[in-house]
């Protein structure tokens, strides 16, 4: 493992992605620490400690330029953990319908299904209030 | 070509392209108009007409998930169409950069060097106010 | 939702889906109707309103295009759906097979691979006059 | 190069390339002759020798399956390739703006919209004649 | 099925694939031989007959950009099927984590985790002398 | 800009980039340094200061995974960067034809295609002595 002289990418990293998916980043320790921990390492680097604090966009626009990417990239998996950290950030159960929608005319209704239906399991059952906070 | 009851979704949705982007909406009339008149109506009727007038979502929002597709399809082409789009909506020069960074780790760093030269092309030079607005 | 003024399309893409897929029209709109019920209408309305019932083309040419665009995209889920609309307009189960087979030297061997395994557990065990009709 | 015992599959291959599109053999030849000519000696066996010249499904839907994986895997240059050879296997104009039209629900209408331009190039010009015969 | 004048291509094919993962290979022969036997003769004639046979190229290399385009292409199964034979070629644990990661800044973090789990299922649990030989 | 607090990763993969393509590092710190000055460090910093310095793999090894990526995923302009990298590294010209060929089965034919005559135009016409050295 290269020898990391700054922690501070990591730590403001992983600080990020532990505070919007706990469950996530616990678990993606679990899977990679022992087989590819500079893997583990990467991913609080540079998507979390590089991107999502940098303070230069909005987080909701930002969150929705990952979700778009990955229920592209047929990532369903990863989307998941993204659209928990999605609610987090503040996006609404019908944001995230809207958003999905917004992909079928470019990446076709089955990348649309698809995000929608990974959607409902993540979120469970809509709530009474559910369109104005979740 | 079936044979349209209802224009106001056709009506709607060209007029949106249009005042987004009058010159794409042009083009692609002359482009398809001859050859495959329905589909310059899908066009306009689906993606325009049904999804971008749906006023349920904030349009930022909702051009970033247009944007998002359109480049990690590889779609440069429309990407640049959609860029001029996003202008007008209000996206600036530099939440677009920050929004193309976002897809690197998620789909890889040619999809945001690319996006992100496709949006220099179509901005072109950065001008002293470009970060308030564009 | 965008206050639909002509049903027509909508009704006559649910007719088509629901003839020829019974089945998988029921379990989209449970899957959908709660969550997403736009999309669910949209779904019905563009491929099944607008192409599947334009009358200019070969049904099997069409249906065609549409598993090759499935299975490339990796959407087995919808390609399983779509296998079954194939049986019903007429597409054999040895028709099939060539088709997947020919998408193995532009998309690869998984890409066939999958689409036909997707295939054999949609259509069960082959019966003696299965390349006749089915 | 691996000694090849049986001519026949790169012979029938070739035959049918040549006589569906002499010029893009002749060029694919040219192009791939000096730097990787076991390459030009899979394509001609491979694809044509074995699978165009198998005789178990008509061709109108062979040469569907084929268009589509190009066009949704975005191979501009192959596609047109096959769009002349589409043209020789009897698909008209209309046929073939058709069969891109239905990849738009499911691969998104940017693959449609490049299919058609590169069928427009292809075609030239419609002719008053051309949706009966091509 | 076009008549095979020459077998030593498929026989020369399927003895790789037996001899570097025979599980696979049966497998595969178990699936495909009812529904479409002709395919399964393709896969031993053209990928490994053809191609794995050349001795043109150090094998770790040839099966490197195997699992490359296998993990990019989203392929699962069939990456694991590789991993095996991977594992037979001599490529150890350790370089197959290298090659995974290597693809992130082209292909995304998610093909790159996706890749690394199905070969932590593959290989099981690390052994002290993992990295010397495995 | 996030302060960087740690210039190692930074310094250490322009060096890389540069000793390995002096030509790209230079235009595409030409293109990206007044739109994109992040994201030019960022891919500084990741590909080439975290992944290509590892000397954990064989440099081949990793640049196979590296040019299949980018082969499989259509970008050509960033595959013709990573041949001349290639080549630096120790690639002959046949290596990476018969790379190149190694994908025609995972990820069809045209990006076989693609990458080989994107091969032909970086490295231009053969030598009598290339296949020993380039």
């Amino acid at each position: 493992m290269a020898e990391p002289v700054d922690n501070s990418r990591f730590e403001r990293g992983l600080e990020f992605f532990q505070s919007h998916n706990a469950e996530a980043a616990e678990a993606m320790e679990q899977a990679l620490g022992d087989i590819a921990p500079d893997l583990m390492r990467y991913v609080a680097e540079f998507p979390f400690g590089d991107l999502y604090t940098r303070n230069t966009l909005d987080l909701k626009l930002r969150q929705t330029a990952t979700l778009s990417a990955l229920a592209c990239g047929g990532h369903i998996a990863q989307l998941k953990i993204h659209l928990k950290i999605a609610r987090k950030i503040g996006l609404t159960r019908d944001e995230l319908v809207e958003i999905f929608m917004q992909l079928a005319p470019y990446a076709g209704f089955p990348v649309t299904i698809n995000a929608v239906l990974a959607l409902k399991e993540v979120f469970g059952e809509p709530h009474p209030t559910d369109t104005q906070e979740c």
